[in-house]
């Protein structure tokens, strides 16, 4: 017989999915004239937006998309995007914010492996949305043609609705492909549309698909516990007041962006939409609308820091930044610290919802000088709030390293901020969730203090004479040097050592004409011998969408012989 | 076949039972020097308490405490109450914190419903817990003699191990009756313990027993999965920044201090412990520790603003004072702005974790004048962040009332923070919860803008003429008189009316000379005639533990013939 304390069962009254829709629902009820979305002149009140993404997804219902179906963007940071993370999830589908700056290739490929119903398009990237859906008619004319003699099958083709969304903010062709324009589509949808939550808190309410640097993309399953806790956890990482304003610096379509849709509704906040990352126009809109919030990788942050000073409008108000996305070097959160602006470094990927670690600052860091405060911040640090844990752990043992900033192992997670799985793929799945943790990829170091920190992703690792260089450690290095903007360092192939590290480099306007024995004697004097680069190549770097250096692209090019630009 | 998306189950890696537990195991690793706990000249820090969490749950389990066994307290505001919060889940056994203020019969009542293993006392509730310990045994002795024969049934008799806690800041005589004091007892526990998050999230973490006017108290009980979410609603509510201090006003055994022991751990904040609410300390500790957050029924608040001004410690910070428990007049939500301190009006019942609701601020707001802001802020509001929802609905359709603040309806809450349910009562717990909403028991009506407000707890509605008046609506106006200090009106028995409102009022120092004929010419001036009390009987009003007014004794008095103190 069950115990007393047992025989209590879930019911509708005391037991309810966790989904961030939830948190639409109650800000339009109780905050219903709020500014939630500004995006050029045009301001959207929470009651607005709402109503916004019922009739939307009202409409997408008409169109017999529910549960489980894949609803695809190809957005920018504009308002349809932020009303899909409710709109899709509303009817029971997957939203798939699909990365704006892939080739036709890839966008084929993660249509057609999403099985997307929907395509959302904003103008400027119809040329591109229109390849991708040319490719895909035509692997399925193939597929047809190859499979003809099997009456049986149906067509393999495809149908994909697409939708225009024409941007009141796009300055472009006002280039078009779908049947339907977004604004006169929603507007025929009911503002009171019955949505429902999910049957089960596990039900997917995203597919983000990684940036993979090589091999086709991952797609990674989000699920609507995750979205909600990640949401609330978002809040609690930076103390986030009620009411607070955010800038859409960070693409919305990198691991949804990182949740702050469904944050700032918990937040009742206001998120102010950017198009597009302009160093200026984010002075602007940062002064003009006291932007207290704003996220982005370190590159986002390194383009702040490198805006002359008269280009910048004045900011007199407390900016919190947050950066993560790929490991900052201390010399970018220096540069934020000196402009004035407070970071926040958090840490995580694609499958843990974007970030689900931070780097918790203690009281007495405060004492310390402002490198000294940069590097124990530039450190992965510790699990977010309501992420269960985040261990450095020996991928062979499964046992935690010692915390003595030394001893290499893998940075693991376990915890509701982990996704669902990778879509279609059990056995990456199976592989990457091994041991009953979430492995990285990230190899890392524990501190004293328990903080983690990032020394290389496994395969950025250079093995030189059986001795292991960080490349992490020799790029901090060439970033201390006024001149650099951006370091990459990779390794090359010697006959003598295996390897050799080889760094690529973008000097700062105005420093063109640093030499390059300068930036090795720069190197010499803060590494040990073994670690200076064999050789500097000035270069502009490849960068993936989301802002992190195509480091393979650099190894190919080294195979290929390249020694300078 | 399940849908792709559904084919992906919950691992160790992405799924962990939610639990507070959590919140003190990150905070102590990531914070684990700052101070936690404060009590007196006693300060402990993150670390030290974790470590005698653990210490304490690891002797708990040596006693063979276990999953579902209870272990309650009698325990005032102290750092053993703090802990237990915490070491008692770990061993996965359910906390049962006994309200301090109980006599003997009812205690004793309570550790037989709970079948309580072990009980920890403050050398200030020796006598009465000697006293329910006994009666335990009697009924045991009773109960066997008359099984006696029956000579299979072994000894009815409940074996409570019993705990004295011998308080450091206890002043009065060192009175024990255990075979074991709190403090040497957990210094031979294992400072690192390996316990276990639950092996659900729906399992029983606590159970609090109602106030209950009339007839038992009911064990209300609490889950892992609700605390949890409960407490970082809590900071959600305040907008609660890292690292904030407590001070506990709120006894701790009032719904797990509305779950502010769980919060604290996740806010890493510090608790300032008090043994007895003394406005002259409170004002004392605010100013030493500059405390920003406070909790308490209205009667707390009340006995700080009526704390004359050379007594108090002057305050030179801001203060966030939550009010809860009982719907606080107007008068004292005013009080406490002009005293400086900013209220925020929240709203539950034991059944919802205490606070669920909240009287969530608009900026317009500011612009009204004080007693305008008072009673927009003295009603009950909308649901809490992560509460799914609150609706005044008619309890015999089910449908939400209109917004027109005229309409009667029942306040019924929907979501995570409800409870698990009552304790061995199917029944109770059935009903409390039919139609899929919990029936809160308090009637209200809906505003224009949502926000509910309660007219009435449902049995203190005064049905006058076959006309409804407000107890509430009377109390209020009393309360604008400056003489009163505290107001109750009930029902009165009469021949012409059925009933007739009949108010009991206590008089402020300094006014106790002031007439009834002067109360009863300000009620008229303020209320319709029909609701101007019968009677006005000065006398001191009893109350509850938790500070409620105990209207069933004041309706026995009536019957009883009082009509003056």
């Amino acid at each position: 017989m069950p115990h007393a304390y047992d025989e209590l069962p879930r019911t509708p009254a005391n037991f309810v999915p966790l989904s961030p829709l939830s948190y639409l629902a109650r800000t339009a009820m109780i905050y219903p004239t709020r500014t939630a979305i500004i995006h050029g002149e045009r301001h959207l009140s929470w009651q607005q937006t709402y109503a916004r993404c019922r009739q939307f997804a009202d409409q997408l219902t008409k169109l017999g998309i529910g549960k489980n179906d894949t609803v695809s963007t190809l957005l920018p940071n504009i308002p349809a995007m932020l009303e899909a993370h409710f709109a899709v999830p509303m009817t029971g589908a997957v939203l798939n914010t699909i990365n704006t700056r892939l080739d036709a290739n890839t966008i084929a490929f993660i249509l057609q492996h999403a099985e997307s119903k929907v395509l959302l398009v904003d103008p400027e990237f119809v040329p591109v949305a229109r390849e991708a859906l040319a490719q895909l008619s035509q692997a399925a004319l193939e597929k047809d043609s190859a499979e003809q003699n099997n009456s049986e099958q149906s067509s393999s083709k495809q149908s994909i609705v697409v939708i225009d969304v024409a941007d009141s903010e796009w300055q472009g062709a006002d280039d078009r492909i779908g049947e339907l324009e977004y604004e006169s589509w929603i507007a025929q949808g009911n503002p009171e549309f019955d949505w429902q939550l999910p049957s089960d808190e596990w039900n997917a309410i995203s597919l983000n698909y990684t940036s993979g640097t090589t091999g086709n993309p991952k797609g990674v399953v989000y699920h609507h516990r995750g979205a909600y806790l990640n949401a609330a956890s978002n809040l609690l990482a930076w103390g986030m007041p009620p009411h607070s304003t955010y800038l859409w610096t960070l693409p919305l379509f990198h691991c949804n962006g990182w949740c702050f849709p469904w944050s700032m509704a918990a937040n009742a906040g206001t998120s102010v939409c950017l198009r597009k990352v302009e160093p200026v126009k984010i002075f602007e809109l940062i002064a003009r609308y006291k932007v207290g919030y704003f996220c982005g990788a370190p590159i986002v942050h390194n383009m702040l820091i490198n805006t002359p000073e008269h280009e910048r409008v004045p900011v007199n108000h407390q900016v919190q930044a947050m950066v993560a996305g790929a490991a900052p070097p201390a010399a970018i959160i220096e540069g934020m610290a000196r402009l004035g602006f407070n970071i926040t470094h958090t840490y995580g990927l694609t499958e843990t919802y974007g970030p689900a670690a931070l780097c918790a600052k203690q009281d007495d860091w405060a004492a310390l000088d402002i490198a000294s405060q940069a590097e124990r911040n530039s450190r992965q640090g510790v699990p977010y709030h309501l992420q269960d844990a985040m261990r450095v752990l020996d991928p062979q043992t499964m046992q935690p390293v010692p915390n003595d900033g030394q001893t290499l192992g893998e940075i693991m997670f376990r915890g509701n901020i982990v996704m669902k799985g990778y879509l279609k793929n059990p056995q990456a799945t199976q592989e990457v969730f091994a041991g009953g943790w979430f492995h990285s990829g990230d190899l890392a170091v524990a501190h004293s203090d328990g903080y983690a920190k990032i020394t290389d992703r496994s395969k950025d690792v250079i093995i030189s004479g059986g001795e292991n260089i960080s490349s992490l450690e020799v790029e901090e290095a060439l970033y201390r040097h006024p001149a650099i903007l951006t370091a990459a360092v990779v390794a090359k192939p010697d006959d003598k050592w295996q390897e050799v590290p080889c760094a690529f480099v973008e000097l700062k306007k105005g420093h063109e004409h640093t030499s390059i024995d300068e930036l090795l004697a720069h190197c010499r004097q803060h590494l040990a011998k073994f670690k200076v680069p064999k050789d500097i190549i000035v270069s502009e770097i490849p960068k993936t969408s989301t802002g992190k250096l195509q480091k393979f692209v650099l190894r190919d090019w080294l195979k290929q012989g390249k020694t300078s630009a």
